[in-house]
Formats: C-alpha cells, structure tokens, sequence
C-alpha cells in the first residue's frame, strides 16, 4: 500500500516523436478493450493521423491476431522498428515476439513492467500523432506502470452494461482520478445485440448504464457499441481495419477533439 | 524469466482442512470465469459437499456481488471466518474488506501476492470438501502465485468461441501442463444467445470450438453454457444460487468425476 502515485516518466528514445498517448482501459477484462482500442487506432488513421498500438496487455495479448500482423518486430541497423498493419498502423506486442502466439507468458510483474518500459524506450515510433495503448484487465501492478511511468495524455474508459461490469470500470475510473490522469470519455460496449433473425435489438446484458456512469464520474459519454458478431468475424479474421463504426460512433473526432480541450 | 516452476506449497492454519483446491481459469477475462466459479460453487454444495470460493482476482474481484454478500469477513477470538452465502458457500475476497465495493486495489504484485497467502492461511476455512478459486485473467505473477503455491488440485478452463479467446486459453492451458496442474476440464461459455423474441439459437460469438479445443489438449470437454440474459439478471442481483445450470451439464459431478480419476 506503500504505493507512490507520482512517478518519474521515462523519456522516449531520439527515434520517437509521440504527441499523445491514449490508455485504452475498463479494469474488468472481455468488455471489448481491444477491439475498441484496435477501432480508435483504426479510426484515427483513417482521418489521417499518424498512429501507433502498444499492446500492454503482455500476459494476454490481441492486437495482433485482430489486425492480421504476423510479422516479427524488425530490427534495423541497432534500432527496432515496429511492423504496420494493412493501413499503416505501428504495432508492438509481446505476440510479434513470441514463437507460438499461444505460448504463455508466465512472468512475475518486475519482467511483466520491463517489457512495457522497453516497447517505450527502445522501439524506434518514429512520429505519432497518436499512441493507442491497450491496457491489461485490473488496477494491478502493469496498469499502475502504464498510467505511472508513461506519459498518459487520457483514459478512454471502456464499460459494458452489466452491473459487475460497472462495479469494475468504477475502480478503473477512480485509478485514473488517483494517478492524476484525465478520462477522456466512456464508450459503452456490447450495448445491445441484433438478432440476426428478427433484426431486433436486444439488450442481452441488461439496459444501458453508460450515460449513467459517465454522469456519475462527471465525463463525456461517448456513445454505445453493439455486440456485433460481424466484429468478432473480422476480428478472428484480422480485418479489424474493415469495421465500420456506428455513424454516430466517429471514436477519431470524440477523442481528438477531447484531448484538444485537455489543452 | 528466470521462474522457478516448483514452488513450496503453503501450509494451511489448523482450523482449516480443505480436500480439493479448484482453480477456475480462462486466461482471458471476461469469458464468464466469475460466473463459472459461481456456479461451480453452487452446485457442488448443492450436491451436499463443504464449499469455500477464494476470490483471487483481487484488482476485479465480482464474487460477492454475485452472491449478494455484503458482510465483511468475521473476526472471532482472533479467528477470521469467511461469511457465508445464502446456501452456505464460504466466501472471501478482496471485496468483503474495502469500505466501498468500488474502491480500487491500486498494489504492486508482491502486495497482490501477499493477500493471496493471506487469505489461504490466516483464513479459519474450516472443512472443506472444494475450494474453488476464482482465478485472475492472464497468466501473471497473481496467477503464479494460486498456481504455485497452493495444492491445487485441477483446473476447471473456462473458453469462450472467440478465435482470441481461444488462443488467450491455450496460452492458459500450456501454463497449467508447464506448472504441473491437472487440467481437469474445459467448459465454453457463451457458446451461443437465444434470442428472447424469436426463440431461435444464435452463435454471435462465431460457431463453438470448445470440443475442438479440448480435443487438441486432450482433456475433456464438459459442455456449453449459453450467453443468457437470466444469469446477468441474476449475477447482478446478487442471486447466482437461484440460476439453473443447463440440465445437460452437471458441473459439481463432473468436477467432482474429474477429480476422483486423478486419484
């Protein structure tokens, strides 16, 4: 308990030009944390930024199977540069690393923190205008390294509707108000599901909470996600970047134009 | 990286006898461990045996809200009792000690840890026919710790159809055989949706690979569970103990099948 919540921030390295850092979070797990995160990235991409994923769930990674990236980390010439996705989008994941993708990381969190400090400090980013982190399930000893010693412009926060899911984001809310960092706003996951038969939608994890929440903790409520099984096709596909958001979903505009008013 | 697989396992307080120590695991969050190491606990006490659950996702702990439990664990003459749930399951966690169930857990590992050994040997468990532990996500040092230093009996694996899901519970799975546990059976878990309106079976998480999955790590597939809108209503009740299990999947025998054969 003996927990400094003020921690030095590690520097990035000359080959890395990171404006803004975005923790993609929901302290329960299997809210949709990572496709979310592979969203945004996608997203932000697509209106033209320059954008990076660092995979910090180390212990139970999914970026790259969702992005169909296969490619190890390249390295070049002393430097280590991150594969792209179809688009154009850098990734680092402990699973472009490991031989097998299923082999597991049984690693106590010292080894679990280094990997995270040394996908910051020694990838060679380049220039980002923004780095998507997709953060481990928990408040635990990785989460308080990420949000510690990385510089966190905010927290996308991501619920799903289920109370326990709800009992859970609010300890990741109030770790982020802890650690000093802002929330951008809330995205509400597996909202609702569309019967692929009667084309009705149903609240298959009881109603809505996300506007609620977001009040309660005074932040933007973005809007709600459905549990869409196209989005698991595409994901299990790797063809996370041919998801088409909701049209009144833009993740891109939600987040830049709220990191824009944290200025 | 430097791990030792073989632990010393801890000793138990003399108030306390527990014959089967059941470790409930996915790897991945989100898949309905909670939910499964609920129902597990339900119906092998409802088959008569001595149940304890030991909440080890400290950072998301969702048992008692489930069980309805609000009751602090119990300080007796220097004893500390765990409550009891409506049926009479045992039950500690993180949850039953903070002051608001949404307070976060902000610890380092060795913290984490410590709480985990804590509530194994400063808890007067009593007897105990099956302690189920509610497993943290991901194969980290918490995970470490249940895995290698209490007597774990057997893992029950939770999946669900998920392409991700599924390679998150192999990286489990692997863990289990490196540390030497018995996996003693694998259950999917939202292997599909009925829809309310038109009654029919959807798969919206992709079809079922649980049969496929066990197959591949030759242990046993138990069966499916559906993704049912009853047991969120129920979970978030905090009435787990009234939900009825699908009759074809009698969790408490066939753990309790698994566990005799080991012998």
């Amino acid at each position: 308990m003996a927990l400094s919540l003020t921690m030095e921030k590690l520097k990035l390295n000359p080959e890395s030009n990171i404006k803004n850092v975005i923790a993609v979070m929901s302290g329960k797990g299997g809210v949709g944390k990572s496709s979310v995160s592979g969203m945004l990235a996608t997203s932000l991409k697509q209106k033209g930024f320059e954008v990076g994923i660092l995979d910090a769930d180390i212990t139970g990674p999914s970026i790259p199977k969702m992005f169909g990236l296969r490619q190890s980390l390249i390295s070049d010439g002393g430097k280590i540069l991150p594969p792209k996705t179809e688009t154009g989008i850098k990734v680092v994941s402990i699973n472009l690393i490991l031989e097998n993708e299923d082999d597991p990381v049984i690693w106590r969190a010292p080894i679990l923190n280094n990997t995270i400090t040394q996908f910051w400090q020694d990838i060679a980013w380049g220039d980002l205008d923004y780095l998507v982190i997709d953060m481990p399930p928990g408040t635990g000893d990785v989460s308080i390294t990420v949000l510690g010693m990385l510089p966190v412009t905010g927290i996308l926060m991501v619920s799903s509707p289920q109370e326990l899911a709800q009992m859970v984001v609010r300890k990741a809310l109030k770790m982020g108000e802890k650690m000093g960092i802002s929330i951008l706003g809330l995205v509400e996951n597996m909202s609702y599901a569309i019967c692929p038969n009667c084309n009705e939608k149903h609240e298959i994890f009881g109603p809505s909470k996300g506007k609620e929440l977001a009040e309660m903790f005074e932040i933007e409520f973005f809007g709600s996600l459905p549990l869409d099984p196209k989005l698991s096709e595409l994901t299990d596909l790797g063809k996370i970047e041919s998801y088409a958001l909701p049209k009144d979903l833009d993740l891109a505009n939600l987040v830049d134009t709220a990191v824009k008013n944290l200025a």
